[in-house]
């Protein structure tokens, strides 16, 4: 008989809800057994009671002390987060993190702390190392067909600029939407950041400059396999979600392009029209967010460890300080400035 | 409140159980009911329990008069239809009926002629239908912005041939395989076929044509509006299912292509490697078999016509009939001579 | 010391002129040496000038008895092929012959009967052969490294339908226009053609049906080697040179497509936008009518078969009289009824 | 009548070769007068007869002087560059000079003074400005369709190292390779670039290092409108030469990829293999040195401003000196620092 993990979902936004979903539907040897969420509407309510949920509460710590709660998937705001994963771990539950852990490192460092004395199983919301796009990528790069990796590269465009308001909140766009990106560099080239330089500049909105943020980046990264790389971030593409990774090596090239909308080529006399890529991340990475949850399940049931564990939720805040330093201080920043 | 059409399904083979899954988990306002299976398995009485089926039979006639039932997908073997659909229509049940009706013309004429006098939505299998793909050369072509249509290509390779038993009960090439293509014709000029020739060879399986059957053909088809098409038929395509329509109109073309596993090329001195196709029906059509449920439940709902009628199901039989004769006789087959 | 071919051209309209550049230019090994033309004008005059021709006439024999002329192109109209064929061979010149050679069989074997008796070289402007393209599709083929052939696929529309006056001498759509596929029907398949069945339909200048010619039509055709075969042609593509070309075999499939103007994708809200295909067969196969050129000079210098000879001339003008009987009767035709 | 510009070729080397045979041959309005060769050899002695040219030397000045040369080609190596232009210029006659002009800037000050007190036409070989490709996206942004320039992206990658002993006299990889897309950084964007950083690595060859120099590099640019841009270099692709242009604007994207060999694709069960990018410069922008060396001749007899000027050839030149001085010093550089 299968073993089924009883998951306790906090925060039901859109990425709680995206989880929540899939935990219900669409991940096998899991059950959605409890909701929190603290601005708790009936609008949730019924979407938790669709899913056949058992606990819902606008109590997080409800659902960390409930003793049907085998594993907790934290998708509440990021400054909440450190506090959840203490008492969770403390609790002995299994923890899964939305991305970033945190944007102060020491904090990070003692939520960590406290789930490695637990010994319970740890995975960071990196969904994009579950994209089968990307994925390939790094399979080919790991299995050393291509040689040792010279040059990563990656582009990464969001369709439209978020709302101001959530710009605010955000940590900028290096901590905010460079981070997966930091996270892939990582991923794709097996190696560690020890070096950025970034450039930015004001490009789609003037109150993104205002409030000292960039909403066009782009970063060199030094690695410590001697690879070098390239990101480059926009937070409006306009033709949807651009998402693009390459690693060149030794003997050739591995590059993952865009998921298109249908496969249709309109030819006239205007010229070949296609589908632009899926339009955001719901669309891009929805087989992606099934597969992480999956992983996650199978890592507990397994006890074998996350594919992205504590490092990998640390290292890319880590980055994303030192691109912070090296906009506002205009040089290149060591990682070890930083940590 | 959202109103749930009730549904039984009958048949749980390939097909059968594939139904099954999206209904009970991936189609709004379903549930899936009742389940009945001739050869009655453990394994089948699992899988529908998990899945939290009501009722599980070894007989449809349980659930074709089932009062929980409203509506009934029929899955199981061709020779069976005729009469389930007779008995389902006759108990004023809604029927989804997977393809071909039946390879008697006479019989679907039967049948048809009973759900007409009761009334009920009666919806076909033709699920290449709700493939975004091959919708979206269609929609083109409906919206008239390339004007009207002079050519119809479609190219349908299954990736390996089947087992030699299932061919031998398969009602040939034509009435197997190519008959979803004649109901692409259809689909995608918008027009009816009227004649058709086309030629077989046997390439793959010599046991093929020792059934008198072949593996490999074309046709030619020529339409009441004026355009003209070619079908391409392979049972061993090898590298995946080979899926692409193409039409050809006054001011240009639009046609669709294959779904690849991911986008990741690789580039070396041997030349761009990319991924092959997806590798057969389940995979690629995935997503449409979603819809083409979907599309059920919600014309049952609103009371509206199906978008795949009874006369979407008659046809394709008529044409692969007509192409029968014209490989048997090797000439040119009017469709009125077998209507 | 390289040998110089010195080359006669006769007929300096559209492809005349084109060979007559090429072979001044850019075909190592010839010499433009003399042009005739029967209309000849200033213009003409200034062109040969221009290119270093030593004799330009108005009278096509001046060149055959020319002693400095070891070579004739005849790109003259094909109504006077056979004579010109006729008087070269005898004097003992090697000829390059435009397509199609002649529409009478019988007389086309009476003009290789003469080339055959004087020995010359004697090749024939299937200029298809030399595309990179199409030739790579073949060259898979005939390496036997995707096992035998089982459909050859063609597709090929011309951008804009050709005046009416020149549709009334064109021989009609099969003669025409389709003679280049059904040369490279045989040129991919490695097999010869015994068989055809053709549909055809006016869809795009209701004068050419006037004229009992089709703007739009496909074929079927079966090889000695197994193989089967569909073609499909249009007048108007509309959107440029539409020449692709595909063999599905054994293990798998082989197929090329179009050249586009450039490689420019513009990405937008509105889709991915890139070229069209080169708009026509001067753009397409510029490179393969210097290849061809090439191929001609070679042959003669080398005393070597030419690589498109007198038989690979005659097929296709068969199977063109087999597709217009076709077309007339309704019926598929063998070509051995022709032949 | 025509008028033809008389034309003196100095330097008959790899490149020198190339712009001969298309100065000779495909190059309308222009006659390959002269040709010299400091190192002259039989083998070029007869190369320049079989191309018609009149005057054979092995002594630059001997063109510099010749009253029948109107305009001069400086294909001979960069040290020699500075003197030679002088010289030309006060002869009054028009200058085309292969890039770099020459490492130092000063010197290319003193030498464009010159030409520009004799007022001659000067224009520098950044050939890639006239490949249809990378023209392409750089006449979509300066239509401005798409809006304002935001994200420059370049790649260019050789498909194998050059000898060692080449790299000694190189300048280094800022100076050799990625000059070419400093200048296309200018040229997509229509903007100067004010700011570089950059990083470098040796992953190809440890002589490369050696020199002081690095094999694999990756620049960040800051331009005066605004937009930033990404370069990335490598010696070695393997694969080909892979050379890619990327420009983000407000509206979209557009972006131009590589030439393939030949459009076919063979798909098996190992995936869809296609070919391989053009190997290397001589056959990815053959056509565009026939265009560079049109326009060079039109805008000599138009009397108008070349396409690459002399402020064109200068500032790579500087960037290049500033992408040094960054990999030296681990700092992003200004311009002003340099010029």
């Amino acid at each position: 008989m299968e073993k089924i993990l009883r998951i306790g979902l906090i925060g039901a936004g859109r990425i709680g809800t995206l989880h929540g979903n899939n935990l219900a539907r669409s991940v096998s040897g899991a059950k959605l057994e409890a909701v929190a969420e603290l601005r708790m509407s009936t609008e949730c309510i019924e979407w938790a009671q669709g899913l056949g949920v058992n606990k819902i509460s606008s109590d997080p710590q409800a659902i960390i002390h409930d003793k049907n709660v085998d594993a907790v998937f934290i998708c509440s705001s990021t400054d909440t987060h450190i506090d959840l994963i203490i008492d969770t771990a403390r609790e002995g539950k299994h923890i899964f993190c939305e991305k970033p852990i945190h944007c102060d490192i020491d904090a990070i460092r003692r939520a960590v702390s406290e789930v490695e004395k637990a010994g319970v199983t740890f995975q960071v919301g990196f969904v994009r190392r579950f994209d089968r796009n990307h994925k390939k990528v790094r399979d080919i790069v790991a299995s050393g067909q291509l040689g040792k990796p010279h040059i990563i590269k990656i582009t990464s465009r969001d369709p439209e600029p978020p709302p101001i308001e959530y710009v605010k909140v955000s940590g900028g766009i290096f901590m905010d939407q460079m981070i997966h990106d930091f996270d892939m560099a990582r991923f794709l080239s097996g190696g560690e950041v020890t070096e950025i330089a970034v450039y930015g500049s004001v490009r789609i909105d003037e109150r993104i400059g205002q409030l000292g943020d960039v909403d066009t980046a782009i970063a060199m990264l030094k690695l410590d396999n001697g690879a070098i790389g390239v990101i480059e971030n926009s937070r409006a593409a306009r033709y949807g979600y651009d998402q693009r990774t390459e690693v060149h090596c030794d003997k050739g090239c591995v590059q993952a392009g865009n998921e298109l909308n249908d496969t249709a080529i309109i030819s006239t006399v205007a010229g070949n029209i296609c589908e632009r890529p899926t339009w955001f991340f719901l669309e891009r990475y929805n087989d992606a967010f099934i597969k992480e949850a999956q992983a996650f399940v199978q890592a507990v049931n397994e006890h074998a460890p996350p594919l992205v564990g504590a490092w990998d939720g640390l290292m890319p805040v880590c980055i994303a300080k030192a691109a912070q330093l090296s906009l506002r201080e205009g040089r290149s920043v060591k990682l070890s400035e930083i940590m």
